[in-house]
């Protein structure tokens, strides 16, 4: 199965633009998983020390490398920095322990999780930490600095150990700060987008910075149900009449069709299935494009709608305010 | 007239919450306007570099003082670091003009404009410079990181110069960064806020942090009419029917409803008015309030309609996505 690629700044590294999402992925499953999708053609897993499963997921990149499904430099592995562990003394330890943990030499992409630097969690207390601290019931800061947090990142590739660092659920004026300090830009910015949130202003100016954007959440509100008052109110984005529609018409299923349109705007994306046919299909987004009708339809489709926001879960912080 | 106060954090200082904006206060006028203001009871103005009345502005103070109309020690005189003045070497300096072409030995509350460092630009070439620096069609930036720039603010505020330095346009995001390596917190956060765009958990947000909030363009599209198309296209919040059925029932101008508006939410307010009467007329805003049903129906008018914006300005600037 064929994937177009971006390339990176800086590194020159070929990023796909179709990769495999973890998030959720339960651990039983995992390594399975993981050794199904590689199989499958998915070379982009990302990952996350939040979703708790990297030992596993480890399991199955390690078992697909050894059973000759492919090479370790055939794969693009992005993990992310949690928020307990942003100061300067904490990075590199919680980099490591994930880097073990998914039993690689180096990680493709390592990206801070978000802007939001919450008090420390020793390993043997939490882990993966979750957003408040052991017996807490509200968030508590941690006086990191995004400056000082971006300079050990920026030290993980000095050290040839991440190849590539990035951000996640950064706006454009944390972004703004962070270029007038970084010494290495960062090569992606993650964060949430389907029709409900394009964020087309953010994308296109991120993009113009040299930074390349990978959309989380492409299907809505699917993954939330469960988690925030939106997820659970907002009609599915797979069942959205006009997406069915261009679907249909296209001879494709919905979530290809959102899949094709982040693409379209040069986004990679981060599909989650645990079927192999939806996870075969999902990849099947390069060989057909939309129309410029169907794309002015779903551009109608914009709520500003987002549904990862510490603030729906009663976190109180409105990350995005 | 009597004004209501707030407390700022660290220094202690009141603040009042009435006070009078000198954006858009002309020249020729600008002298004669403040020394009318402070004879009406105003003791807060709000002025800023690129207002560019910095001298006329200053003449109208020392007037009044030396007429007996008020000490110094009774006003409380805001003004903004300009963008192209971020770098470190480049605050003082910049500070230092401002405050002597406001003829004053100290600033009662020293903000950071916009939190978008631009390329230094010379007093001799131009001044205030502006978002373009001389003979360039676009933005540029500088690398000024914010908190060297905030370091050169509290130096500002430890050498007795600033009573007191706040923020504007900074959203969540460029302040939980800076609330991790302040030795300062900032007192103030000055953004726009106006039914069309209430900022409720902004304002929530900021104020639990014990960082008072100000509120610019109480009125809405009213000083964007002639600068952004949606300040074009919105409809006057002074002539809105609910707003102005409130006024009608309290027997109050729309202009007022406004005003104790945002009061109500403990967020101080800088009306301009070059008119006597308005003057008086917005001042009146602490003798009476709302009722909760105006205030329900007040919150009905929210539509996330933002003025300021350099994105509207056609700066290529997303700086609130």
């Amino acid at each position: 199965m064929s994937t177009q690629h971006v390339t990176l700044n800086r590194s020159g590294d070929k990023m796909p633009l179709m990769g495999f999402g973890c998030w959720k992925v339960e651990n039983k499953d995992a390594e399975q998983l993981i050794y199904d999708a590689i199989k499958c053609g998915y070379r982009l897993f990302d990952n996350a020390c939040d979703y708790g499963n990297e030992v596993e997921i480890g399991r199955g990149i390690a078992r697909a490398i050894k059973d000759g499904l492919v090479k370790r430099e055939e794969l693009f592995v992005v993990t992310k920095l949690w928020n307990t562990f942003h100061s300067k003394d904490h990075v590199r330890p919680a980099f490591e322990k994930q880097r073990k943990e998914l039993g690689l030499d180096y990680i493709d992409l390592y990206l801070i999780h978000f802007p939001v630097p919450l008090k420390y969690v020793a390993f043997d207390q939490a882990y993966p930490p979750g957003w408040y601290g052991v017996g807490q019931k509200k968030i508590q800061f941690e006086r990191a600095p995004m400056h000082e947090c971006w300079s050990e990142m920026e030290k993980l590739v000095d050290d040839g150990l991440a190849r590539n660092i990035g951000i996640s659920n950064f706006n454009v004026q944390a972004i703004l700060d962070l270029l007038t300090y970084c010494k290495h830009k960062p090569a992606t910015l993650q964060v949430e987008i389907h029709p409900y949130l394009p964020q087309k202003r953010l994308v296109e100016w991120v993009q113009a910075q040299e930074i390349h954007i990978t959309a989380y959440s492409s299907f809505g509100p699917g993954s939330y149900v469960s988690l925030t008052d939106d997820g659970r109110s907002a009609e599915p984005l797979l069942q959205n009449d006009a997406i069915s529609s261009i679907a249909q018409k296209k001879n494709k299923t919905p979530a290809q069709v959102l899949l094709r349109w982040a693409i379209e705007r040069g986004i990679a994306v981060i599909p989650k299935s645990s079927h192999e046919e939806r996870m075969k299909s999902n990849h099947d987004v390069f060989s057909w494009s939309l129309d410029d009708d169907d794309k002015k339809q779903i551009e109608t489709l914009n709520k500003g709608l987002r549904f990862n926001n510490p603030d729906s879960y009663g976190f109180d912080l409105p990350l995005f305010s």
